[in-house]
Order: C-alpha cells, then structure tokens, then sequence
C-alpha cells in the first residue's frame, strides 16, 4: 500500500480547503483535525473524506465563511450555531467555549446546532487534556443503525470520546461509536471482500447478518451489544443519549432527520432542526480535587489496569488510547497508508481544482 | 410466588433501618430508594439487598449517623464526603446539591468518596425530571468485571442512568450495567438452574461461558459488547469512566480496590480512597434551551421511535424507562413478588430484631 508522509497529507488537505475558499487558519484547523484520524488509524475518518466534505459544499451543504455564533448561555452552557460550518472547525470553536465555562465555571457543557461531521470525537476530548481539564465530545450522524427490536435506521453511529489526564502515565482516551462496529470497519470488510462477525448487522427484516453490504439492501448496523440477550438496548441507550444532548438541547436534527453525510442523499423535506449536533464537555480536575493529586491516582489505576494478567492469546491488557496513541507514534515515522481506491479519488480531487496530488 | 403490597414491604424497610438506628426521615428515604427497585422491576436491588444493608452495619461499614458534608466546590461542582452511611441516602443528599448547582450556574456535578451502595441509579438520576432536568447517575462497585483481554475481575457493574423529561409523553430513563448483563440477571439464572447466553460470563482464563456460577469458580462478567469482536472494548471504556468520574475525582476506592457489598468477604489493607464512589449530574433543560421547546421536540422523538417498524416476532419498539414504568404501575397494583429464599431471609431477619416478618 502506498505511504505518505503527515506533511505532505496534510498541505494536501490544507489546500484544498484554501480552494473551497476556508480562510487559512480554518484551513489549517480543519486539515489538523482530519489528519488526526489518519495518523490514529481512524482511517474510515480522515483524508479519506475530504471528498465527501467537498461534495458537500459543492452542494451547498456547507459554509465556508460560517458566523459562528454562541445564541443561549448561562455560567456552565452555551448553545451553539455554527452557521452550516464543517464541523471540524464547528466543535474545536465549542470545546473552547466549554473550556473556557470550566476555567470559570468549574465545568462547560456545549451543545451545537446547524453543523455538519466534526471527524473524529476524540479529537475534540483531547483539546482538554492540556489545561489539566477532562474533555468530552459527541456528535449524531445520519441513521444507519436499528433501536433494539426495530427494523428501521433511526439513530447514527453517535460516537463518545472522554479525555482524562493522567501525569507520567498517557492520557485515558476513549472514542468510541455507541454500536458493536463502526461503519469505517464495515467499509473496510466490504473492502477486502470479507464477512462481518455476527452481531454488527442485520438484514431488513432485523435477521442477524454477516453480510456487510446489508446496509445497501435495506439493513442496518446494530447497537453496541449486538442483540437484547447481549444488551443491545444499553447500546441503543446510549446512541439515544448522545442524539438527545446534541440534538434536542440544541435544535439540531435529531433520529431519522439527521441530514446524510453522502452528497447524493436527498436533504429531508421535514426538517426538525439545523444542521447535525454535537455535545461538548469540559471539567477542570482541581473544580473536583487538586490536579496533582488525581493525576497521581490516575497514574496508578492506569498502571494497574495495564499490569492486570491477559488472557493467554494476549500479550497485555490496553488502556484506552494505547492502540491509538501508538499507531500515532508509528505513522509520523513510517508515513499514513492508503488504499489505493483512496489515492486515485484525491488525484481525481486535486485534479477538480487544477492542483496535482502529491507526488 | 408470595407477592406483598408496595406498603407493607416498605413499612417493613423502614422498621428494619430504624432498627439499626437511623434516624426517621433517613429510614423513610432508605427504604423508598430500596423500594423503588422493586417496583421498576429491578428485583435484585430491592428489598432483596435489606440483609446485606444489615450485615454491612453489623460490621461496622455501614454509619447510620453520618455528617454528609460537601468538602470542596465550585459554581458547577462538588465533591462530596458520605462518612460511611448508606449509599441510598448519601447519594439523594449529594444529587440534590447537583440541582441546586444547576439551578444556579446552569449545571451541577457531585462525585462522592466514602459511601456504600446505592441502590437503583435511576432514583437518584429521576429527582431532576420534576425540576426540568436532566438527571445522571453512576457508581462504582466491586469488581466483578474483566477488562477486554483479562482474566482479573478490576471493574464493576459499574451502572450508568441519565433521566430526561418530556412535555406528554413519559420521561426517557435509561438505567443499565456497563457490563452484558447485570448480576442480579446471573443471580436469577443460578436460582433457576439455567444457562446464561454467551457472551455474559467468561471462566478463570478467560474463555467464554455459559455456566452462571463461573464467578464463583474465578471466573468474570464481561463488559458490554461481550467479546473483542462485538466492541467489548467499549463497554470497558465506560465502566472505567463511570470508576474514574465516581472514584478517582473525589477519593474513592476504584478499579479492583473497591470495597465488597458482601459482608463476609475482607476489606482490602491497602486501600486507595474511602469507600466507593458515585457521580451525579444535573443539567437545567433551560440552561439550553426553553424547556417548553425542548420537551415539545422530546415528545416528537419518544413518538417517533415508538412508532419505528418493529422486527416480526416483536410487538412494538420500547422507549428507554418504557418496561420499568409499566412493570411499577403493575406491582403498585398487584404487588411485589418475591421469592421464597427472599422471604425466609427477611423471615429471619425479622427475628433478628424481634420484629415479624409481614403476615
């Protein structure tokens, strides 16, 4: 598979938002947020979209000049609009109001209206860690996944990140979508020609599934727990949960309204809100207890979690953000894979505007 | 099954916590927390638990006088210290300085050190729904849970609630283990003599089960999602968050340190923190956006996925809350049914005080 280095991705990325007219540090912003996912290995998430975010400002879908605008407040909230924004520049614009609610506050809590996909969650949580605060962040997507017992998609992959500091330990960083799979792991098996695990879809009818084209044939993905027997109602919880606090605080669109990611799906005719919603959070350590001294318990339960004995076909237990925080540490030495079918469609991008791909 | 009225067995409840020597109004609360699970259906957290309240206080780790005191705080937060008493009133004391932390600064989050269990989440998460708040709720618990790859139990159930108001239709209360299955669903399968499905329980090396006494023979419940395969990472992301969040902000016992609700099992000699932990969450639905407005666009979403194309062989899609508050205003008719092991301990433990057990 073809490599390629951060820099020479991330110029690519940068111009091509110039192109779309971003002012440069909105340029710059966004390119850093995407090619976060690819240097993670969130590779369904990062330059492999930008694509998609150009389809959909060719549609008008997205604003390039966005107002972005705080509308309702009070000490530790804010509503955001962020004006038909990119989301990648949308959430980091609320996680600093929520950051700056907790500087004051104690916590900031931020739900976001009229934006579009924010990439990846963990991104955002992570712009926290840095000021000794913990950082959370959520988003609704367009529907793709089945409540427990139903047939249709009614709920988004509606993904959690949480970013908690540690001192000389690595962060704690989940990111998450609340289903069994991400749609970015159903791509890749649709990909390689390969069979899904039992309980990441279902076909139309809600049979289990481990075909991963059923979403092309009227199927959906499940929640995270795959069936009731294994919970998959905890999984549709917590889907609902993040929709409802990025939605229904904010007046975005929220379950089956949820506008599409994909350029060639119809905008719905009865909109319930603005845009797609995020959720962000902040909460100062030293507003709970002081920092050194929770960083030093977070050292400690992280080293233990690490030391717990594996399973015998395991080499170690991980901490959340391991397998990320190490694949980061790979691809800024060793450069950022791409599928071959990803690097003729940014040739054919780069083309669209006259420039060449990297070389 | 014997079944007795809502009335008789919290009279009993409440006898039984003054008999221990809690002052009035906390015994009435005890024993309305307690008694809500009962209600809701969550048998294994109801008056089930009263003899294990009882042998905790008979060893001295329960204080039934306790001087709950707020130990740190700001505009939005707390940390709260439980002196040892009953979880089922340390937490409604430290929820409710959440809502006046919300009804001050927008929102309010409590986490709380040296407390025991306590009881269903969803009470405490559901004293908002009346104030026009959303209402979180999580503890930690003993570890019983192994992280993905392990075979040490370092989690426990660790169970999250969030309650969420709506204008006609029924508030949305979610309320589930961070884990496949509760414990108390095992507990039920062992009685019954049955099999659990796989993908609850792993045994002592960490291959999959069906047998529902593995946790007596070192064995673990598995965090929700079930294995690698079916994102039991994810689940024990959020068991950890809910042990980070309830313990390590505020100087509780977490991970494999936290104390047993078992009596005859010891303490630990090196503990990290006082008691378990729990954290709870407000947030003022104003403090976003008109509650009117807010609860209007709930009751849209709680009918629309109500009405979601149901799978063959089900009736109909549920609403998170939708089986526990059918199953309350059915046994607030036709009683609380409860096994005959329960009966015969409460039996005994009626003696034990020179009470009678309910004729």
């Amino acid at each position: 598979m073809p490599h390629f280095t951060y820099t020479d991705l991330h110029t690519f990325t940068y111009n091509i938002f110039k192109k779309m007219g971003c002012p440069s540090h909105d340029a710059e912003l966004a390119a850093d947020v995407l090619l976060k996912a690819d240097l993670r290995g969130v590779d369904s998430h990062g330059v492999a979209r930008l694509v998609g975010y150009v389809r959909l400002w060719e549609k008008k879908r997205i604003n390039v000049r966005p107002a972005i605008q705080i509308v309702h407040e009070t000490p530790s909230t804010a509503v955001i609009d962020g004006d038909g924004g990119l989301g990648l520049l949308v959430a980091p614009f609320a996680m600093k109001v929520a950051m700056e609610k907790a500087h004051s506050a104690g916590t900031g809590w931020v739900s976001v209206r009229n934006s579009n996909h924010f990439g990846i969650a963990g991104y955002h949580a992570m712009m926290s860690l840095e000021k000794d605060m913990i950082g959370l962040a959520m988003t609704n997507a367009s529907p793709l996944v089945a409540p427990t017992f139903a047939t249709e998609r009614m709920l988004g992959t509606n993904p959690i990140a949480v970013a908690i500091p540690a001192d000389q330990q690595p962060p704690f960083v989940a990111d998450f979508a609340t289903t069994t799979a991400a749609n970015g792991k159903l791509e890749m098996l649709q990909r390689k020609n390969e069979q899904a695990p039992l309980g990441w879809v279902q076909d139309m009818q809600g049979n289990a599934s481990t075909n991963p084209h059923e979403l092309s044939k009227g199927g959906a993905l499940l929640p995270l727990g795959s069936d009731r027997d294994r919970g998959s109602h905890k999984g549709y919880c917590l889907g609902s949960i993040v929709d409802i606090f990025s939605a229904v605080f904010s007046g975005a669109n929220y379950g089956p309204w949820v506008p599409p990611f994909v350029s060639f799906l119809p905008l719905s005719k009865d909109p319930v809100g603005e845009g797609i919603g995020h959720f962000l959070g902040a909460m100062r350590i030293d507003a709970f207890r002081p920092a050194d001294e929770f960083k030093r318990n977070m050292d400690q339960w992280i080293a233990r979690f690490r030391s717990a004995t594996p399973v015998a076909d395991q080499e170690r237990v991980l901490i959340p953000g391991d397998p990320e925080r190490e694949m980061e540490s790979i691809r800024l030495k060793e450069g950022i894979p791409l599928l071959e079918p990803i690097v003729e469609d940014l040739t054919a991008l780069a083309k669209r505007f006259d420039m060449s791909f990297i070389e």
